[in-house]
């Protein structure tokens, strides 16, 4: 077991690391050929233009002026300043309400931390129940921790009261979170401009009809049953071959600007290419002309295809967004059934249309119940026996283990920093890298299950993580053995047993998470702010491939929240201050650092970097709220397993209350908050609805909404997409495929702006 | 264990008391003076007024006619012969959809037993396991079961194979029902004439207005936010106490009428009572006056308070049956949200009004959580420490272990007529007894939790006593202790313990679930068709009470399908099918026998007795599919843990993908057909409604929908109810008490017509 001074070096090690993370932040982030790398949400915005200096010509690449450099730490208060508000408009409602998660920490674990440091150190610390078992190896760790108790003493009363008061607390702050978020998303919406979605409701599972089209099925069904609402519909076009024609063109434009760059810089030399595989083997061909010409065929074969496309009915899915004439109307047919066969005319809120995920809007009801049941099995067996090789890392990183079966590496392990550095570092990478194969794995998975829109496939993602997350960070960390056989046992175990199995565990496993805290929290947020792969992908962008300002808009990746795989490993920590609270309170403070230090980053991410893909009004929110209460549920469990070993039997009864009572505190929030996050209620819509006929009565809706919901790929041709786009997105232009090649007249402005510092 | 013969002992009396029972209902239900009680859905109807024979006096009250005695069991064969759609039409669809459970057993063992016969007899039988050991007392019964095959065998796989098989006919049995039920309730709500819940909403939770009675806000809310279909609305007045009022003198008008008649009969002496406690003590005085008086005096309080609920705004309870202009209206906004905060303006489409249960229509939102919470750990108390009595009789009915512990009886019990006595009658009487006592309880609790329909009632207390049957009946018959002993033993066994522990018992146990079939089941059924207590009150009334027509009206009870413990029951019977059809397949054919016999009996109770208290549309049969679903799980898991402890573990894997696939059809199922039973599509609502402008431009909508909700004791009030009530209800007036004051035109006539045999 690591002691104080261990922890004190991992603590120091993993200081180090993410101020030198920071440093480099501080000075990257004021060169001003890094500037669309740390500040591109601006740039997309249209209002930040050029680096503020002007100057020689170096000065476009690097900031001499010292001073600045002596105020590195300043975007930490700069990311704070800005009010919610504010930051709703500017980054929308998602980004604000996903910093608010880390808030939501902040709030929750620091009264428990002065509670817990004010109430359970002392009366653990004053124990000396490790002191009077002999060959007993400890640390002070272990001596402030729950295990220096004696069993059957009276103090576990403390442990006990401190339960419920948390529990408490939790509750307390989870509710009132629920209800501002609630309020918030509600007066998200509710202040939202028009937008298509507004009025538009998805229609999946249109049955075949033998004698109508599915257009015109669409439209005599809603006309008929709709008849005071229905205003208009589109069709929904399967196009995925298209857009892999086109993703593929784009891939060969590139390939063509690199050489046509590399010819310009060097007229010496044609650039040469082979036409095989990758451009490795093969005939060498001139490159310049090899690709002008594969661009050609391609086009070809694009047009065709967007022929066919638009005059096959077979290329017409049976699904249809359905307009209507008021938000009143779209919100009614979203929340009823439409057709006493439930499988059919299957209606929902349509996402907004960058949300929407068009492959899988064809997917007929039996094939999806097919693909979610074979997906559960899969996520049971990747949760299962993904495991195999983090638990021998794990075995390794037990120190003490390792001088037991390798003796004669005992030596090398001795030295103080070597000891230091496996143990603070080790254990907490090796899961780092499995972690990252991951959420591209669930991701896939979630697409499978056929999920319509991007905000839904990464709240299912999510959803598939923590679980991986708890399986196998948390239960796979703190019980040796893979888990399989974790899952053997505990299916061989009584239900009583399996708490205490854990709840054992637990107070011996504190520092690895401590550690673990250390290396995947605090570096990794300082990492998360580096941002070190888009800013080496796009100086490799700008240096090959980047001719006009255009392409250096394509160049800039801005990036968003991964709240696929983020969110969950964030519930991780809710997860370990909750399990630690009682049990080992001097972890507390690393979460709450965690917690405070990410909040800082992830305020400045959003304001300065990440450019949201789409915007769900934090529909995540009881997601994340389950979770919490999820997390919470365990650690009552872990503590009544933990507390019956400890013969203080009598505390168990008035624990069993304490999950029950969550539980139905679940239910209160979930009845209370969560048709907020679903439905829309009419009373708004009304309110709206009133509101635009006295302000705009003369609005044609229908040219409005006539666009909106067009497959991406046809976006390009030529069809002027304005009336589809509201006022507050042409200012948040967001470079995706599809509106990239639109020249807006906000990017020309920037590009004629930015003409100075084109070109390297 | 019980022998061959045991059960033959047992199975003859159950016969032979069955038997009894039929010849004893076939010669009453014949006599004239019993046909109001085994007739009297004929009567409400008005299409039978009077025995069928005419001469003497005697002839009124015995039947003399030999003949009709030759065919007592002609009943049987007539309760078969009305078709499906007539009997919907004469008895309603709930209880059409409720002998089709007893069909669905039916359709389910049929096959099964086939099955099991022809391929699990063999090979169970030809086996000699148990005769090769010594020692073993077994019986015909254990020869064949699959205790009889020796561990490890090869012929396990039979028994994996027809798991299969039986799982797979289940589930395509349930998928087609369910099918065609939710087809015969939509066709049922399609094909129903116009009613007032069509049209109506419950609206809940109203939210107090400073300014506006509840009364204005409701209106002024619709009015705004369903400004195109708005029509109407009845608030809910909390007349509680008035309807008290209304019961109590009641009351007293019966002991009045029963005096009066004592003093007709007899004009010697005028009848006395005491005023004390039930007329046990106190002074002596005239009966006749003093109860005239006494209702007298109530009459007056009641049209106090009837003015004060009327006139008191705080009588008016924060609820309303809001109606729309056309069914489209009614249907949207019963399954939309209305307002922002979700536990505000609840809608729900309303409970035609005699379903509605009055008194729980104001609990607040906050408050109905709280009670559930309350309710669920009361559940959880019951259903764990109601069970210490049960066990104690079910070690007595042990006659091998009574022996033993008391060896001075065994004179008396080896005699073999008591010995097959005490075996085949004292368990399950005794559980009996117990079960007699929980349904009301169990509805008390329901009452408590909030719901606001007698339907919705039933369905939760149905819920609740499946889980006490599961628990106590089944588990607690099977293993020995109390059920809180089995708790303690179950959290204590692991997962895979705990099948195991209960799997092995249960070839064992086939016996005495023999016997309960029979005494439960087959005895139960026949009394059932015997309705000996209904007959009894019946002559008790007409004795003592009866002086009017309208008085014998009242006096025939016919009584109604009580859902909310006979579901319960007959799961008990899909339950021990399911699990005895891999492991004593000679249960079987006792469980088709069960269910064919009341099926038979049920549809004649239903044609011929019953009469419903409200029409749901079948909307409990989601619960009944579930609970089918729930004993499938529960008989895999079951064979899993015997198959375990048989050495035939390579089955396990196999047999795992069971339940896996089970879990999936249900989640298919529930998807496919359930928001049947709980939305009204708007396809559906149209054409109803487009057919009726067609039918019926005239309408006046307001007028048919003024009073239709009003609550039940104000409709006494001599207000015209007619409009409130459609065409069909017309004909099947049933005596509750609201409207068993009012002389409709086909009551009166009933009346005259049936003159001729009245008074005793």
């Amino acid at each position: 077991m690591a002691s104080l001074s261990d922890i004190g070096a991992a603590a120091t090690i993993n200081l180090i690391s993410a101020i030198t993370f920071l440093i480099a932040f501080g000075i990257l982030r004021l060169q001003p050929f890094n500037d669309r790398v740390y500040f591109p949400k601006w740039y997309l915005k249209g209002t930040r233009s050029s680096p503020t200096h002007s100057g020689g010509a170096v000065n476009k690449f690097v900031n001499l002026d010292c001073r600045t450099y002596l105020r590195f730490l300043n975007w930490m208060p700069a990311a704070l300043r800005m009010p919610e508000p504010e930051l709703i408009q500017h980054a929308g409602l998602d980004s604000a309400v996903y910093v608010r998660i880390y808030l939501l920490g902040l709030k929750i674990f620091v009264p428990i931390t002065v509670l817990a440091f004010a109430v359970l150190v002392p009366v653990n610390w004053t124990n000396e129940t490790l002191e009077n078992i002999n060959d007993l190896q400890f640390s002070d760790i272990d001596k402030l921790s729950i295990s220096n108790i004696a069993s059957g003493s009276q103090r576990f009363w403390a442990h006990v009261g401190m339960a419920y008061v948390f529990t408490f607390w939790t509750c307390y702050v989870l509710y009132h979170e629920y209800k501002r978020i609630a309020c918030m998303r509600l007066h998200f919406l509710a202040s939202e401009s028009r937008r298509p979605d507004q009025f538009t409701v998805l229609v999946r599972n249109v049955p075949p009809d033998p004698d109508e089209s599915v257009d015109q099925h669409v439209e005599h069904f809603f006309c008929v049953n709709h008849p005071d609402h229905y205003l208009t519909h589109q069709v929904v076009y399967n196009a995925n071959s298209l857009a892999k024609l086109v993703l593929k063109k784009k891939g060969l434009q590139n390939w063509l600007n690199y050489y046509q760059n590399k010819y310009e810089r060097n007229h010496a030399t044609k650039p040469t290419t082979k036409t095989g595989f990758w451009g490795l083997w093969g005939k060498n061909v001139d490159a310049i002309d090899y690709y002008t010409a594969e661009i050609e065929k391609l086009s070809k074969e694009e047009a065709a295809e967007r022929e066919k496309v638009t005059s096959d009915p077979k290329a017409i899915m049976p699904a249809a967004f359905v307009s209507f004439r008021s938000r009143w109307g779209a919100a009614v047919c979203a929340q009823t059934q439409q057709s006493s066969n439930p499988t059919l005319w299957l209606t929902e809120w349509a996402p907004e249309p960058r949300d929407v995920y068009w492959p899988n809007l064809a997917i007929p009801y039996v094939s999806i119940t097919i693909r979610r049941l074979i997906m559960a099995v899969s996520l049971f067996f990747l949760t299962f026996f993904f495991m195999i090789p983090i638990a021998m890392v794990q075995s390794i990183a037990n120190l003490d283990g390792i001088m037991k079966v390798l003796p004669f590496l005992k030596p090398l392990i001795e030295k103080k920093v070597i000891k230091s550095v496996i143990q603070g570092f080790l254990p907490g990478i090796a899961l780092k890298i499995f972690l990252i194969l991951l959420p591209t794995i669930l991701m896939t998975m979630s697409k499978v299950e056929g999920h319509i829109s991007l905000s839904s496939l990464d709240r299912r993602s999510a959803g598939k993580y923590h679980l991986f997350v708890l399986v196998n960070v948390f239960l796979g960390s703190i019980v040796t053995g893979t888990a399989f056989q974790q899952l053997h046992t505990f299916i061989n175990q009584s239900a009583t047993e399996i708490p205490k199995t854990i709840g054992v565990s637990i107070p011996m496993k504190a520092t690895f998470f401590i550690t673990y805290i250390m290396v995947d929290g605090w570096a990794g947020i300082a990492g998360e702010i580096l941002r070190l792969v888009p800013l080496i992908m796009f100086h490799l962008k700008n240096t090959f491939l980047v001719k006009t300002d255009r392409d250096r808009e394509e160049a800039m990746d801005p990036g968003s929240i991964d709240f696929a795989s983020s969110e969950p490993r964030i519930q991780l920590y809710f997860l370990l201050g909750l399990v630690y609270a009682v049990v080992t309170p001097i972890l507390l403070p690393f979460i709450v650092v965690f917690f405070g230090f990410s909040y800082m980053v992830f305020r400045h991410q959003i304001i300065n970097v990440y450019s949201q893909k789409y915007e769900s009004g934090a529909s995540f929110w009881p997601d994340v709220h389950r979770r919490v209460i999820i997390g919470l549920i365990i650690a009552q469990l872990l503590l009544m397993g933990l507390m019956s070993t400890k013969d203080a039997a009598q505390s168990t009864p008035l624990l069993i209350a304490l999950p029950v009572l969550t539980i139905w505190f679940h239910r209160l929030c979930k009845g209370r908050f969560e048709p907020a996050f679903v439905k829309f209620p009419l009373q708004d819509a009304m309110v709206k609805d009133t509101l635009e006929r006295a302000t705009e009565p003369n609005l044609n809706l229908r040219n409005y909404l006539q666009d909106a919901y067009v497959h991406p790929v046809f976006k390009d041709d030529g069809i002027d997409t304005s009336p589809a786009i509201d006022d507050e997105e042409q200012n948040l232009l967001v470079p995706t495929k599809r509106n990239s090649r639109r020249s807006t007249p906000s990017l020309s402005k920037m590009g004629s702006e930015r003409g100075s510092d084109a070109g390297v």
